[in-house]
């Protein structure tokens, strides 16, 4: 097990830099942290290319259990509590970090999947609310969810840690076409479906075959030129006071309705 | 129109102090910002106590026809913007806050409602996700959402931020002792529906009558006693990887079927 004392090794500097967006595609490098998460990595089969730990970790709960497996770990590096504090994100973090790999994938792939189940991201800007539908992503078995223009990274550490380990689980695919993209989808006569003020109530047959779901901006909703796109514009009935729901649950409540067609 | 140009103002102290919740309960009053929500207070026809802006008011979008509602108005504060910048909760304000009264609402009121729709809040921790679930509330027009022992207080800055303005049109209350409420409710022949892995796949036919909805922690789920009392346990079907939901995400599930059986 490699120690590291001294807050010049650049392998800190290293991690540092993977606060940035930038670095993180460039390395295609993120950060995960707390036993838990970790644990789902390990069990994911993800690429793990550091598991830093401070003495910290002994006294978190399930700390001692977890230390013990980790310690014999080619990549774990025990750093002093000083520098795990310049690494961490938390505010009460449990003593130990893990730097993941991740792949880009190609969207190309995507458009051989026969009657898919897609999740479109138009303009997501909130880290929260990427997480949560990552999460439900996960719980009711999406194929995809594609990150169009204009939204926040996915491998942005609050996104990872609001996704509580699905990040490991759902295919990300990034597009830097919009048009391109849903006019291919087009193509292969999958619908696209977007959610608008007047749209129709929603129905559960709605999500008979194959399918885009687009979820629009949290303060300007779907993007004109992507409407325009849509075979289908629905909407959640909402007979109360409140105009909008929070994106991320109304994007869960979409992806509960398709995925009990489907299951 | 006052103004206040010193920061030793007891009004300014009064302001202060209700970051904490005991103050704010104390005093019956919250803080509010920005625009939109403050507009939706007046809609709403909140009482309302100061209505504070600064300048930076007259650069925000909006900000000068929003100025010209205002500026007549006898709780209407001018304050120097180094006094705003001391009393905002945003990173970036938009130069306008206000106090706002809320009532206590006794639950002996809730227990003479026929057919209620009711959500309760078991120790619900994060800000977040009690707004998120008060934003729904509103928009699937549920009677009325019970705290519970040990919930975060739904007037907390964030919180009362992402209820996006429902916070002025749900029905609020809270219990100290959360057994005694349970065997009201029961004593009255209401569901207690509760959500447990073991419970049965949820249907909208679960919806019919009167009942409680229970929402539990977000770490430990809903407490044994209240479990005990539950006449229907009920889960979200997750045919994926992922063991659970987030906490918002799932009430908000839960309460979107609740209101397809009853609309």
């Amino acid at each position: 097990m490699i120690e590291i004392t001294s807050d010049k090794n650049p392998i800190i500097k290293e991690i540092k830099a993977l606060s940035r967006k930038k670095n993180r595609w460039r390395e295609k490098l993120f950060i995960i942290e707390g036993i838990k998460v970790i644990e789902e990595a390990i069990k994911a089969s993800m690429g793990i290319k550091y598991i830093f730990f401070s003495e910290i970790l002994l006294e978190a709960d399930g700390g001692e259990v977890f230390f013990n497996k980790i310690k014999d770990r080619k990549e774990t590096v025990k750093l002093s509590t000083k520098i795990f504090n310049q690494i961490t994100n938390l505010d009460s973090p449990q003593g130990v970090l893990a730097i993941v790999e991740f792949k880009e994938r190609e969207i190309t792939d995507l458009y051989k999947k026969e009657l898919p189940f897609i999740i479109f991201l138009d303009g997501l800007n909130d880290p929260g609310n990427l997480g949560t539908i990552i999460r439900t992503a996960d719980a009711f078995r999406v194929d995809a969810i594609v990150l169009g223009e204009d939204c926040v990274d996915p491998y942005n550490s609050k996104v990872v840690r609001s996704t509580m380990g699905s990040i490991f689980r759902v295919s990300l695919y990034n597009v830097k076409d919009n048009e391109d993209f849903f006019d291919n989808m087009k193509k292969r006569d999958i619908d696209i479906i977007t959610t608008s003020l007047s749209g129709k109530p929603l129905e559960r047959k709605d999500f008979s075959g194959g399918f885009v779901l687009v979820i629009g901006n949290e303060a300007n909703g779907v993007r004109k030129n992507i409407i325009e796109r849509s075979t289908k514009e629905i909407k959640i009935p909402m007979p109360g006071g409140a105009e909008s729901l929070n994106a991320g649950v109304a994007a869960s409540i979409i992806m509960y309705e398709a995925m009990m067609n489907r299951n």
